[in-house]
């Protein structure tokens, strides 16, 4: 049996959610390319369509609006949780925390529609009610008459969003809902593929989801663009970071080879709504500049811009700051992870790989295991890629 | 590229950790036989081996108990979680969020040898503290002159354990730290690739310990052979539960084809400590029937005993009642968890399978997909097998 790290070129199980055509640079949800569902298309329809296989007519849009909305409402002791957690822990842990937190006394499998609209409705809410507790402000009740997006930022900011503020998150909700076997789906199947349910397997996707290699790196994207500060001086960060094997961050994908279609998506999504946007501006010039060294230093590697790239730019536009980033992104993602566990459901096969004893793992290393050892030891491994 | 359904017999990473042989039934930790360890070996002297790659020296193992005693306080914010979560959520959700709530501000990335060693000396504070408390009655703090195990015994239950109990969930605890890939060390694995933290990696693993084809399994032995009653009753029992292909507990496993070593040890624990038991008796009784019936209508299976079947009786005779019976795995398992975590660290390739597009998943079950056609197909499904 040979090991199959990361196990990469390795399908770990069928779909009908969505096809990854990584070379192509192609994402479709169902049948649908990506491409149709940015316009027209809102939080709610989209979900629907991943959720039961279809558009949904007109009235049953609605209903299923209004049973979402219903759901938004955070119990008590989920407050008093999120109130008690000390100020200096990450919107992601509290994120996990909450959600492990909403198990209540429904059965634990199968896993239920009840049970995932429920999650998907209270995450914003959660965001909300936290983010203002950390201001100092109490927390904004939601609205029943706004739609998911509209709800999300009206909770946030106390205010209702500008047409073009919803416009533009609505659009990244929806194109970051699904991904394939992405690690936190991914994780999510496997929690749920041992029969346990689906707040304990959500909440351990938000865990994954958290890393910086997968959706915690929108964060560091914008971090990198404030430190070049302006387009003349990208060519020299650049190619000082490139000599220095540190990371260019936002660019590469472990599925999109040659283009990451998200990308392109969001960077046209910036240009209509915000063409002038200092932060446009540099990231674009960023963006060139960018892919021309690295075709110099690594030609070949067709290391291009993935999703995190504009979606930092965009969620920037639309008033978020970086600590909301990662968050935000667990409340479109998680309508994937809610489908996924409701498909691995329906044909269970529990994921079990198995793994290689190699005695010299230990061997090689004694004294590097813990501790500072390791500490200097994965300080120097520079992350290969970022994959959202 | 072919789907590994489940990843049955991929090889998902290499470890120098344990050794797992399933046709010949042989468990090793680093390069010692599981049959080395359940003799006078601790609690804290293994997890110094999986963690370290050696045996401690006398002083070392002391230092190493000291720090672990030590870390067993659990934060305020931490208890008054607990004492919010609503009363019938069921205690491996709590102890999901509880692990989860332990993030504080230490560094994300990489794990440290602090964090592990938090976690697994605060998770038996945090099921004896949720415990005490519905029961009505103050949490026990924990001593310091004790060890791991007796502590989480003396937390439980508020007086100091005989020696025959701390030995008995002393070989129980020791046993189970630690096996390979399973399904939810395998999880902490992947959230970890993600460069996710130690805290949210192993709050996932939580999550994929609880489901009943993983860790949840030995509460219901204990149903099946309380159901069964007497070993007279026990040819009647299995014979209809085979004809109506309901599941016989406790038999079977993915990686255990012939033997299960942990069942027979637990097994001969058991009758060393306590061999007039009924409930020991009875499970005798109604492994040989057992085994008997299912050579007779699914020849060549060889489904014996897994470790849940004796571990069920293990932990009866110690004292705890079933709901205690998965959190007290998580107090072992946790161990191999943050092993694994930081093994994969050292050397991190995230964990990224892919996924098969087939459209047809969603056209076989248009109206199936949720709701109750959901609950009545998966209520039909028969588990095909247990794993721990």
């Amino acid at each position: 049996m040979l090991v199959a790290e990361g196990l990469e070129g390795v399908a770990a199980f069928e779909t009908g959610l969505s096809c990854i055509d990584g070379d192509e640079g192609r994402i479709m949800y169902r049948e649908y390319p990506a491409e149709e569902l940015q316009h027209n298309r809102n939080f709610e329809e989209v979900a629907y369509l991943l959720w039961y296989g279809k558009w949904p007519a007109a009235d049953k849009l609605e209903e299923f609006q209004r049973i979402l909305a219903a759901r938004r409402f955070l119990p008590r002791h989920v407050k008093l949780t999120l109130d008690q957690l000390p100020e200096e822990v990450d919107m992601m842990s509290v994120l996990q925390t909450a959600v492990s937190a909403l198990k209540d006394c429904e059965s634990v499998w199968p896993p239920s529609w009840e049970q995932a609209s429920g999650i998907v409705s209270k995450i914003p809410a959660i965001i909300a009610h936290r983010r203002a507790r950390l201001e100092g402000r109490e927390a904004v009740e939601p609205r029943l008459d706004l739609n998911h997006t509209a709800n999300y930022l009206y909770m946030l900011f106390g205010k209702e969003p500008s047409d073009s503020q919803r416009q533009m998150l609505e659009t990244y909700l929806v194109l970051t809902q699904e991904l394939g076997s992405n690690p936190s789906t991914f994780t999510a199947r496997v929690v749920a593929s041992t029969r346990s349910d689906l707040i304990s397997s959500t909440s351990a996707a938000i865990g994954a989801l958290k890393g910086t290699l997968h959706g915690g790196a929108p964060a560091e994207v914008l971090e990198m663009l404030r430190e070049i500060g302006c387009p003349e001086r990208a060519e020299g960060w650049i190619r000082e970071a490139l000599e220095c094997d540190r990371r260019i961050m936002g660019f590469g994908h472990r599925i999109f080879k040659s283009r990451d279609p998200r990308s392109d998506m969001l960077k046209a999504l910036a240009l209509r709504h915000a063409p002038e946007h200092p932060l446009l501006k540099l990231a674009v010039s960023v963006e060139e500049t960018a892919h021309r060294l690295l075709e110099e230093y690594k030609p070949g590697r067709q290391l291009v811009t993935n999703v995190d790239y504009y979606a930092s730019v965009v969620l920037h536009i639309v008033g978020l700051d970086e600590s909301l980033f990662t968050p935000t992104f667990a409340v479109s993602r998680c309508v994937g992870w809610c489908a996924h566990i409701m498909e691995q459901a329906v044909h269970n096969r529990l994921i079990y790989p198995q793994a290689i004893y190699r005695s010299e793992i230990q061997k090689r290393r004694p004294d590097t295991w813990f501790g500072h050892a390791l500490a200097g030891r994965a300080g120097e491994v520079l992350a290969p890629e970022v994959v959202l």
